[in-house]
């Protein structure tokens, strides 16, 4: 009597259940799959966020579809630095981006339409398009050195039933970062098939080069998805924001449907809103700590990788980074056996890469952790490679 | 380049953009559509609510599928305090009662599905329905002096495609609480036909009468909704919750498939659940002031009806009472003349009545209000009823 569209197979794979048990089994772990902030050494301390939630004005709910004003202004100034000018009024707040992806879903898809995601890429997309009854078309991102689109393969998945084109960037793993031309020709693409173009730009304040926004688009109708999960470091607060770009009779449309959805649901709590504006203006309170962390983990995995049976492919922004351990490694046996060393990675399929061969790791991680880890990784792969199962 | 099932038709209303100018423009307005709490003189003070939110646990971030251990517990103590024993782990938290509708219709129906709701009911449900391209079926509550399931008419409206039956009780905006002759019906019919029963249970607290709780039912998978929003007067907190009922084997595998769908959007926010014991167990702080409220309010409809050129229908709960005031009257043009005379009240067709002729008040205004606006109420309803339509 349950839907098809959750109809999945649920047995789980034995390495999350593993992890899972690790994690909470409490025994020391060199944890290099941890995208959680606030486990990170990374938290806002409780007074501030409190005080911030504690705003005298929370006692009146004001049930705005697109949320308080003075949030979606908040919004606004964050993409005025960002080099994008974005009215409040083309803002739309929810509770995470999850939701924001929800919704855009919606907006534009009916079921058994479909939506080209990049590959690799992360899990999530898939579970969030099942529960709008939408399609998954990959495109894959190439690897020749750079990361990079391949336009003429993204054009290539186009069919009849093709609603939006999804980005991400920084991606989420690879942390390539869409550049001006790449934007450029998706933003013609998309105008030129009627396609939505929808960037998930959550990493944004993590690129090392910088990034083409999907707001800079001028032809297609576009959306930026980001939220304080990631800009803030605060994933427990429940606030996030879809910002609409792109010609004016489009965007107005799609708004104006957006807002009805939003009111359906109004599901970023009022003491959220009214510490946006606060919590957005202290970003820096969170991200300059993690740009050093980053910093000290890349250069970290630099050194390790050096003379290293892995590659540590390169990447322009983001939390994570790629491993290129080559293809005759099984990805889950390798991670099964950094668990019983004490280290947790990611395997490359989790995140669909065209090809197998690949880790994926934290570098939210505190760097003593990190190094140790990565010392692990890098022995526990050279074994491996000379065909050496057994714990050591 | 939008989807067909946003594809509504948003000229709006006159109504609707009258009595949001009415609101807005700030002029004397005796409000007596006003379902909002907290613009009733019923919200909770700013303080208490505030350190309800700083919970020093607020700054690490622990995402559970199904929400934090304490407030599922929390819920099942109030859940015990209505008469339910229910497990924790068959309790899923969600950011709103919406939310938890969103998730069971994605749960429980694929696209062209139908879900069976009763006629009057509040219209949001059609919305969420679209917005998982579920259909709706109405089943009709008929009055004979008081409400009732029609039990047969109920059954001739499943089809093969049916999956669910929604009850709400109280009903919005009838009053009606479902007695165990009806969910014993419900129950059986619904599993004899291998449906889910939803319970939308969100105004239990304000029944006049015991009702019959879904999570009473023995034989169908059922699943109960409330929230913060209703329960303790608090629509900004944001915390509402699932809880389910029924035999073992259909709620463990409905949970399991719950719990990843919960999983994919974790829309409520941590300080919401850290608040939410204590939010809960403090509800009498509104509960106690709400029922005085509606206590007084359904008094001075009683003694404003005597002698009335309308009746108030009888009502066992909720927030909201029904004028039935004959359906000569255009309920529309009535309520347009009932804004030019300072009173805001909502017309029946907003809630589906099976046949014209009512009107919707709140019975949350503060009482002084409330006597004044069923005053002109009743001077207006005399006059339409002799067919001046002429402003005084």
């Amino acid at each position: 009597m349950l839907s098809r569209r959750t109809g999945w197979n649920l047995a789980g794979n034995r390495l999350a259940a593993r992890l899972d048990a690790a994690r909470s089994a409490g025994r020391p772990l060199l944890d290099l799959a941890e995208s959680n902030p606030t486990r990170a050494g990374l938290a806002w301390p409780a007074d501030a966020l409190g005080a911030a939630l504690s705003d005298p004005r929370i006692a009146a709910y004001d049930p705005e579809p697109r949320g308080l004003p003075a949030a979606r202004e908040a919004v606004a100034a964050y993409l005025a630095a960002r080099g994008h000018a974005v009215d409040p009024g083309r803002i739309v707040l929810t509770a995470s981006t999850s939701e924001g992806y929800a919704l855009l879903l919606k907006l534009l898809c009916d079921p058994g339409d479909e939506v080209l995601v990049p590959a690799p890429s992360y899990p999530l997309l898939d579970l969030l398009a099942d529960l709008e009854s939408v399609r998954l078309v990959r495109y894959p991102l190439r690897y020749d050195g750079a990361w990079h689109l391949d336009v003429p393969a993204l054009e290539a998945a186009v069919t009849a039933s093709t609603r939006a084109v999804v980005v991400v960037s920084p991606s989420n793993p690879t942390g390539a970062v869409l550049g001006a031309a790449e934007r450029e020709a998706i933003d013609r693409l998309c105008a030129a098939r009627d396609l939505a173009l929808v960037g998930d730009e959550v990493f944004a304040d993590t690129a090392l080069v910088p990034p083409a926004g999907v707001l800079g688009a001028s032809r297609a109708l576009a959306f930026h998805l980001s939220g304080l999960s990631k800009v803030c470091g605060l994933p427990q607060v429940k606030a996030a924001w879809i910002a609409a770009g792109g010609p004016e009779a489009p965007v107005a449309a799609a708004l104006e449907r957006l807002e009805v959805i939003a009111d359906a649901y109004l599901s970023i709590s009022g003491p959220a809103q009214l510490a946006l504006p606060r919590l957005l203006a202290d970003r820096e309170r969170f991200l300059g700590p993690l740009r050093a962390r980053l910093a000290a983990n890349r250069a970290a995995l630099a050194a390790a990788a050096s003379g290293a049976p892995f590659d540590a492919l390169p990447s322009a922004g983001g939390w994570s980074a790629v491993l290129r351990i080559g293809e005759t490694i099984d990805e889950e046996g390798l991670c099964l056996a950094l668990l019983d060393d004490g280290v947790a990675v990611q395997p490359g399929f989790f995140y669909d890469f065209e090809r197998a061969g690949h880790l994926v790791v934290s570098l939210l991680a505190p760097p003593d952790a990190f190094a140790a880890g990565l010392a692990r990784v890098r022995d526990r792969v050279a074994r491996a490679a000379a065909g050496i199962w057994d714990p050591k």
